[in-house]
């Protein structure tokens, strides 16, 4: 294993001590937690996010004016405990509730919803939307149903704008539910990647060989090919996307090309063009892109293809301004 | 070689095609060239920097409102053609002078030249930046000199405030060569990368093994060693600089702990951790800090440690907001 690191279990301590310290004009540890919250809130509904460490800059970056109140900071791909998720939920409530955005890994349903338990006891009103943007695989190594990927940064940002216009906790809840129904995502990889603790890659491909359909975990995809042009992965991802999506002639789209970590920008733009050039041959409207690493898979190479339907004032919300360290 | 490519020698189309369409709201292509301009101009000294490309986000990146009006972008680790340095000048001059910050390569020192020629004969003034903060090693495989790497950003950060409050061309070139004086870098890689079109890494490390010092194209750096902890990654870096800077209690300085390619924000976080630790026993203060990917090698492991020690207006020119793809 080859990283910069100290001791393996020292990663997550050490991490957000950097991340802490790099953004300390915006953001703030809760004492004694993994937590990290935005320094100064504002009198609205909180989101709270959170989940295993390794995806960075998710979800930490993403707290601040007009994201996310809170991100708690699992041990690398482990879910956050409840009493941590506990202790961001009261670091950011101000009255009007906390919205708890969650991706779709049992581990992480079942302590957030011990969390949520836990501060509705202590008076706070919590509502929470599950992420499972993913349409590789239907149940996965630690999922029932679809896993949470990269499009949960989309629901981060649509919401917080929302949250930042007044919505109430049920408005975003209901908002919440349409924005995941119209996501998916679909990636592929070109390495594994080594959990610290472990020391070995969680899965190994070939010189030759990609693999789509990985999950951010490196959970299994759907199949191993051999590696191709940049044109023709992002046909194969493309066209699972319209299959599921069955889209028409000029329905509006944002599209996220997110990096797993080990891939440069370089071949991020590559296949970001000729993904688009796909969509646009369909007809379809691309008004809004982003390209870059967002929720990675510590350095595994590859790139997942999110693409959220868009409907009325979402774009809007996409555009808005934040203040964070990663957005 | 495994990347998501399609023809070697159509990567720099490709990838700047999908730059442009990815972020069409703040910049634009000058037609029939690889220059990449801010859309809407002001009235100011006009700031062009460029380079060979394989280090995105630098230098496209950086074009936007506060930081660069254009960016040559060459074939992958190569320098950018006279004329279309050229092009890229006459693109965004304002009639106030352009100014043009060059990393400190033989051929980009020669290519910017006669640009720079070119362009006084259609009359245009023009002022010239080289940066060479690399204190690794004294010269290099394309540089007489030292070599012009990650510090550059800061360069175009401050003297693209500078610029936005109306310096002129002579006053920011003085202000450029102070900023450069106070500005050194030193790196570490883990792994090389593989230059498309070649199709090999440029180097290769046994997988036990770091160098130090290596260039950014992966010229050869000053020591080879086994892989140790990050602690003793920073130690080694800071020690450099330290002897070079030769700094006293109380002084203030930049950090930048910049990402070359492959190695996730999680390593950056935690080595950033550990070089600040070590600046802070030295007494030094830091106000400004950014860490994450901004020069890089392609796919290589590895990062910078870079530090500038501020005078006067400096952080208040490193905090002034920017409208950039990356900054």
């Amino acid at each position: 294993m080859k990283k910069i690191i100290n001791h393996p279990q020292d990663v997550l301590t050490e991490m957000v001590a950097g991340f802490v310290r790099a953004h300390n004009e915006k953001i703030e540890q809760v004492p004694e937690t993994f937590v990290i919250k935005q320094k100064e809130l504002t009198s609205q509904v909180a989101l709270v996010s959170g989940g295993g460490s390794g995806h960075e800059p998710a979800h930490a970056g993403f707290v601040g004016h007009g994201m996310l109140q809170a991100a708690v900071c699992g041990q690398v791909f482990t879910s956050p405990t409840p009493d941590q998720i506990l202790e961001g939920i009261k670091a950011v409530d101000q009255g009007k509730g906390v919205l708890m955005i969650v991706k779709n890994y049992s581990g992480d349903i079942m302590n957030f919803d011990m969390a949520k338990d836990l501060a509705e006891m202590e008076g706070i009103q919590v509502g929470t939307v599950v992420v499972d943007d993913d349409i590789a695989v239907e149940n996965s190594t630690y999922t029932q149903g679809k896993r949470g990927v990269a499009g949960t940064i989309f629901v981060h940002k649509i919401l917080g704008a929302a949250a930042g216009k007044g919505l109430s906790l049920d408005e975003l809840v209901e908002l919440g539910k349409r924005v995941v129904g119209n996501l998916k995502t679909i990636g592929v990889a070109l390495s594994g990647a080594t959990v610290p603790e472990v020391g070995k890659p969680g899965f190994v491909l070939a010189d030759d060989e990609i693999e789509f359909g990985v999950g951010i975990h490196g959970e299994p995809g759907y199949k191993r090919e051999k590696i191709k042009p940049s044109k023709e992965m992002a046909e194969e991802l493309v066209l699972k996307l319209k299959a599921d999506f069955e889209w028409n002639e000029g329905d509006s789209f944002a599209i996220l090309v997110n990096g797993l970590g080990g891939t440069p920008l370089m071949e991020q733009y590559i296949f970001y063009r000729d993904c688009l050039s796909l969509l646009e041959q369909d007809q379809l409207s691309i008004p809004y892109s982003k390209v870059g690493n967002f929720m990675t898979s510590l350095e595994m190479a590859g790139v997942s293809l999110t693409l959220l339907k868009l409907e009325e004032d979402w774009l809007t919300y996409l555009n808005e301004a934040v203040d964070t360290a990663a957005w």
